[in-house]
């Protein structure tokens, strides 16, 4: 699979640009760990949104186990009437897929948006918004390997 | 006050130099929120330690109120012996001052260290770990500034 570089100044252009596309605005602004806590941090800050969640799961576990994703929910969102909920890629599509079903059990009267920067076609589930639509790449997120120690 | 910009370069060497001074290793990484949540994230993939957490808090509400910080602990540290506790800056000092006594109540045996990058002289509390002494000056964080809408 083709390897790609994503950078800061990258991300930089593509919250710029995924906060221009949002027409609404969200009580409370939902991370997936890890890789929804930068587009979160960004987003809150884009938005002027202080009002932050992280919400952490195990994608890896998951594909193996299929039907027992380890999901965390520590977090209560009971005082919202909308949330957006953001990663940073919609791969296989499993991760957002379950998270918005699990959160909506809980919640049956929330309203749930997704947001991601990458969107594969192959996803299981399409995101509200996304910045980028790919096909068969594997991305190298900056905060993913840019502090990895290489002695 | 002097305003000082502070980059994503100058910030991947000094989560280099920050990993390189920690001597031990902890159960779990835990992010005060906003702040210190790409510290955490840029020192999770630094120590590959995917355990993480985040704790929120509201400095300026503390600072108002003096005895009634908004200390949102979501959070459930029982079953770890030691956490690293994360911040972009030990400024009055209060917020971590006051995160370490929150949780350190509830987890009586819980060893917590603390790292930040930047440390004021005036701070009220010093971090095991830092990576820059400032005196008088207001740090832009990147994270902070990079991501505001200016039209």
């Amino acid at each position: 699979m083709e390897k790609v570089y994503y950078s800061y100044d990258e991300f930089k252009d593509d919250i710029k640009y995924l906060t221009d596309k949002l027409d609404k605005n969200y009580d409370c602004l939902v991370g997936i760990t890890r890789g929804g806590l930068l587009p979160l941090l960004a987003l809150s800050h884009a938005l002027n949104q202080k009002e932050i969640k992280t919400v952490k799961t195990d994608l890896y576990d998951f594909d193996r186990k299929k039907d027992a994703m380890n999901l965390q929910m520590e977090t209560n969102f009971s005082k919202y009437q909308s949330i957006l909920l953001i990663d940073d890629i919609a791969d296989s599509g499993e991760t957002l897929k379950q998270v918005v079903k699990a959160i909506q059990k809980q919640n049956p009267t929330l309203q749930i948006d997704t947001a991601t920067i990458f969107y594969k076609k192959t996803s299981v589930f399409k995101p509200t918004y996304f910045v980028k639509e790919i096909e068969d790449k594997w991305i190298d997120f900056f905060w993913e390997v840019d502090f990895r120690n290489e002695d």
